[in-house]
């Protein structure tokens, strides 16, 4: 029996490749597919199928790229109206090689949801695996809010019944394999394990200890992980089929004039240098991303219409960084900067400066009073958690839209858990012609280790 | 964290790598150190602790090639006269970022036997994993004939009290990482797969679902794997300290003469070809072993003093066999053959010749009553569920041994499950002077696959 | 400045990647472009330019799948009614960063032919190296023989003008290009070096030391090179646009079962193992061709309307196969056996054999006078080297056409330089039903290594 | 024939690798010997010589690294007091398989150099290529100064024999591979070209242009390249036998608090970041020197018996890092940063910065007559060709000895031609506590691209 799992940095998500004899099955492949046509050649295996847990929100799914290479037919759940793939029925059964594949519906993230229980036949039909799609993570279950408010409890009370009535009572010495891992926006408190089993979430999952259905339903209405405006894109190309990309085209090299010219002419710009890079110099006008963030953080930011521009720290981060955005939907970046900033500057173009704070400078003009607005990006869970002292919180993913509630005429330091999300933020500021900018690099951890004190509530 | 499984082909050896924070240990190390340097490496961790769940017969244990590269002390079970690493009090934990590794005596397999249980600390005390080496397999349990038959009933005595007293009782959520995966020595009939729980081996092992010490007991001593003559090699080698290899030099390229001046002068060829190309031109006198068998046979076969020269059917796997057979502790290759087979036929030197038949040749063979004797070298198991009638057994692991049972005068064809241990055996018959060998290549499943009839008992 | 030669192995065809600042040209590419995109990235460089030196005969052109791609404009010399690109003008001009590229017309290997000469511009305008396709090679010169014999003497006469009217008299001190090193069939006796000079040439390429034009024409008119059928596909291709293959889909991974069906349902199978394993076991019907082959003999054997299927060796041989056989328009290939012949045998299907013979036991049989046939394959310019006593000559390329001069109820033995053509040879008569063939493996190499004598005339 | 120019980066340093047949060549190793026998692997070939032109004083050579693991034997000129390799007399020849190399004294860039001429056998005697040394490079002629002042006109008459003597002799068609590239210090003003012939340099390289000796020795004499104190130190080690490596241990990786103890107890660090990452953000007392520069720069700064440590920008530059400075003899790098900078601010660290300026900026503040110093860090040769006007040159090589000329108490602005020696130069400053410290990035690239005046003289 072949088992792999296929994480997507950035994303938390992961897919599974699970073979036996001549064929092989994949759950929930991503739109990168070329790892799991690696692996079926290493294995020597036939793909024949495609399982999708639900219809996904947070990324764009890889079944149609696989399916039309002639790698699989596609089954998800019903009750969608889906443009591809074929409906499942519950407990309908699927044979690979030796292992058997039972779809049930698990529905509560989402109506649609399924997950699929494996079992190794030579050992008779005893469940070893179950692949839980976003109903149940290591530590944390799926949210329940993707419908909008008015649904939270109807999809609470299923998913409770999916959680209790069905997957726990499988039985504890099942493996669990769900889509995501720690630091998924599809989950609020996922743990940084991939490995569990159904016992130990039983005993440990925090959510799972709730004493009653109305408990449960109480704990999932007071979440209220954020929502990214691309994740009605994502829906959209889930259900009705996303473009493919069969011929993708590396975007192509662009001296300093060209990229000017491409920028002018209305490209946007993404720099992926970490932040001190991005403050010693950048091109007026581009956001801020770092690399890994780029897995997540353009679906709060960036229209899909708009024809996009990287600079790198590195050319070799090109491939990863146009996957990445790829996995989002972001199909359209035409160009990077040949050698990066340094290009820039030696072609005696002129740059933007990002002033950093470390937070020990910090700490003496907050202690001093001087007079500054310290701009927390974090979301809601992290800053209940502590934060400093006189800050205000908007979070990163809503700072476009709320920037008319920051003053012009004074100095914003901006910050965050590290550093990188306070420089997306400080580059949305300067972006909107805020002048007086600055990050304080380290953000909360280097504040926490250098001593300095939090506050909560 | 991070869980790595290591596996080392051909052996179906597992060894463990877990990380947290900045620190990870590894659990049974073997030789070729360089994947858990890698690791360490990728996930920005130092190794700090090297743990062995036993002495281990079957390979060469890395441990020392990592201590002294400065990756990690190591620790084991106590009562064995070792020359290096750390005794272990039963109980014993270790933190290792925010994980928990603690060590339980289970002894059975071996006397200094022992487990380690991994707890994810963010979650409580609750244990996730089990590292149990030897003791418990998936859908097997350690052999406990190594001490010699006197032994066997003590130690299955043991082996069901570490079983059934302490590891299951663990409860039924824990993942079960063992020593080895299917195709192992070390265990007779452990499953072609790799993810298990205590949960489901108390279900479905066989072994575990006796009904009290008596029917285990019982179960065990009826159990008769092979013991290759190698294990004692690699007892002494893992006690007190196998040869290091910091420096691992690549064997001599050999032109066709300077491969024959080596022969000559005492060296044991081994060719990796498979049986057709063996069948087609080999040189007379070598051992035929395929790429993968030098991961055990040659431990049945060969002597740790003499000079090996290999013939490979492709250069580039040249890495690959000297890794292979360096596990089991032969680091003597001294030579390998430029171009192979075609290299020594275009400079003009004579070779030799294997027939190959196929199952059809062979079964008209038999129809009509032709005189030969049909050579079955597979292990007293395999033998046992079905053979060819009027087959003689004989393991190839023990032809050499036995060789003077065969007469010289007839036709012999050697037999297996697939055709590559029956190279094995036919290249014996050759260099011991037997000249009328064949080997009935596709074996027991070309045969059954054929529809040919089979006999049991 | 940047140069770069890249081979294609097996066709010993040369392109090159020059660049210089932003921008880089290629000569002559092939048909699987990534290398060239692969060199453009790694140094920062936009290809901008893609020169062919004449249409090619022996290799599909890469030009458009470069083009299409958006990576540079197409130019070649006039005269042929061209599909695509644009033509050139004697002496034409390019700039390349600090590099000048000059086109000269070379007429003589064909009609269209054009050398181009590269400066460096920082220098002055000294020529520093030669980029002369099938014009002049290493050693030797382009044929003058494909368009027939009634044009043989003019492009002798005319490409003695483009030599020594103007190639030879750009100085000594300029470093050949040619399209093609050793082992082509574009030329006769091409050196096993690719550095040299037109001053090495001038002093030591064979062709270049006559007398005066007169001598030239009937050096090049006593050349009788082979000339394969799909020289034909070729020119047509390369004059017209071959396919694209923008997506290259794998070939299937096929069970004995799919393949034996894809079989009889009319595919054609190759096999590419070397001749000491399709000796021991082969598909009935199959043809030999080994792995680097590939690159040229399906030319001669293989129609380009039928679907092809592969008996690889080992499996990770797909890649290069396919891409053997796309350089020559082979892009119908669609599977490949899973487990190859192991695969094969395993699953109970009949095998047929091809007998070897060393050249020892050719010996003897011919010294014993026994009666067979001694066919040699190989060309009659390697025959008249010299040969066996008593050997029939036909090239293995006209072998399947020529198959009736042969006698159906005598032993044959194949035979040519080393065994791998004679393996075709060989295959070519058991499809044909021949039922006594033989291959003698090592060929003349061996034969004359072992000592034995051999004949000529 | 093999022909293969291995390059080493950042030293711009050519070594070669030869083969024909059987056996193998390396002239001038680097001291990473895997490249070399890589080639011989893949080639099926065994080095059997190692060649040097000459001592070489500006990288350790890897000649007893190879000849010690049985790489071949070790041949150089005669008259320096060796301690390893065979003395070579003039003339002396070698076969390798179908070539000859053939040893001829070139003295003037030192006594005992040696060029090496390349003939392929099948072609006659005729020379192909020359192995050329510091002798003659592409547009430029080996320095002369390496033995003080007072050899300077010594050495430029013998090395004026060498080349129009002895070198030019040897005919127009000759391929040129000479030791050095453009951008080593081993030559003035080398071509940024590879490809050259003996007919090429003698028509265009400027200093073969000169009327006669005397002119020469004249032109010779006038040039002043710049002699890094560590050349002392190789030509100890190339005369000696330089350190082995054969275990070659990678640093540890350190925490920030064991980076800071290491620190603190004497280390000395080097961070490789970009001017714009050490601007934004740095440990103090670090010295900045980019990735490539580590393969010469080190040489000028850093003495060869402290503990030096690493700040990387990415932890995979680890292995380029640690070469290059192994090449130039600096084995002891002890430990690199765990997440780099990132993890030190995280850690709660302080951090140190350096302001940049943009050339704009610069401009501005030179405009407005700012009391400044602007630090040219370029070399004489450099600064010769147009500087900024009111600049004060001191090459950064030479910056550390002759600090005290500076002043304390003003603002410096380190410049060079693009901004990364200037970064160096600024890290020496902060280092010796000036504070008020620039580096004007872009440095005279962008000041030109800019359009802003320069001035010579």
């Amino acid at each position: 029996m072949i088992f792999e799992r296929i994480k997507a940095n950035g994303l938390a998500h992961n897919s599974y490749f699970i073979g036996s004899g001549n064929i092989a099955a994949v759950i929930d492949p991503k739109r990168d597919i070329q790892d799991y046509l690696d692996l079926a050649f290493e294995h020597k295996m036939k793909i024949k199928y495609i399982f999708e847990t639900h219809r996904n929100e947070d990324y764009v799914i890889g079944s149609l790229e696989l399916a039309e290479a002639n790698h699989g037919d596609i089954f998800h759940g019903p009750g969608l109206d889906w443009s591809y793939g074929t409906d499942l029925m519950d407990g309908q059964e699927f044979q690979i090689g030796k292992l058997s594949l039972k779809a049930i519906f698990t529905p509560g993230h989402t109506d649609e949801s399924v997950s699929y229980i494996l079992s190794d036949l030579k050992f008779g039909k005893v469940p070893v695996m179950i692949f839980s799609g976003d109903t149940l993570f290591v530590g944390d279950t799926g949210r329940v809010d993707l419908y909008g408010s008015a649904e939270v409890q109807r999809l609470a009370d299923i998913l409770f019944d999916s959680l209790f009535q069905k997957i726990l009572l499988l039985g504890d010495g099942i493996i669990l394999c769900p889509a995501h891992g720690a630091g998924s926006i599809c989950g609020v408190n996922i743990a940084d394990r991939d490995q569990s089993t159904l016992g130990i979430e039983r005993i440990k999952n925090p959510i799972l200890q709730v004493k009653d259905k109305e408990s449960f339903i109480k704990y999932k209405s007071s979440e209220h992980p954020e929502r990214p405006p691309y994740f009605s894109t994502m829906e959209q190309y889930n259900k009705n089929g996303p473009p493919r990309q069969f011929i993708k085209e590396k975007p192509d090299l662009l001296t300093p004039t060209e990229f000017k010219f491409e920028m002018e002419s209305g490209a946007l710009v993404i720099d992926t240098s970490l932040p001190s890079a991005f403050g010693g110099a950048h091109i007026k006008g581009s956001y801020s991303i770092w690399l890994d963030g780029l897995a997540v953080f353009p679906g709060w930011l960036l229209p899909y219409d708009k024809p996009l521009l990287l600079v790198l720290e590195d050319q070799n981060h090109l491939e990863i960084a146009t996957t990445y955005l790829s996995r989002i939907g972001y199909d359209q970046v035409t160009g990077f900067l040949k050698d990066g900033m340094e290009g820039w500057i030696d072609a005696g173009y002129p740059v933007e400066k990002l002033s950093l704070l470390s937070v020990h400078q910090l700490k003496e003009e907050l202690d001093r009073g001087e007079d500054l607005i310290l701009l927390d990006v974090r979301d809601e869970d992290e800053w209940k958690t502590g934060h400093l002292k006189g800050a205000l919180n908007i979070y990163v993913g809503h700072l476009q839209e709320r920037i008319s509630e920051l003053p012009r005429n004074k100095k914003i330091v901006a910050f965050c858990s590290v550093g990188h999300r306070a420089n997306i933020g400080a580059s949305i500021l300067l972006r909107s012609g805020f002048s007086e900018v600055y990050n304080a690099v380290g953000g909360m951890l280097a504040w926490r280790n250098a001593g300095f004190p939090v506050v909560t509530g």
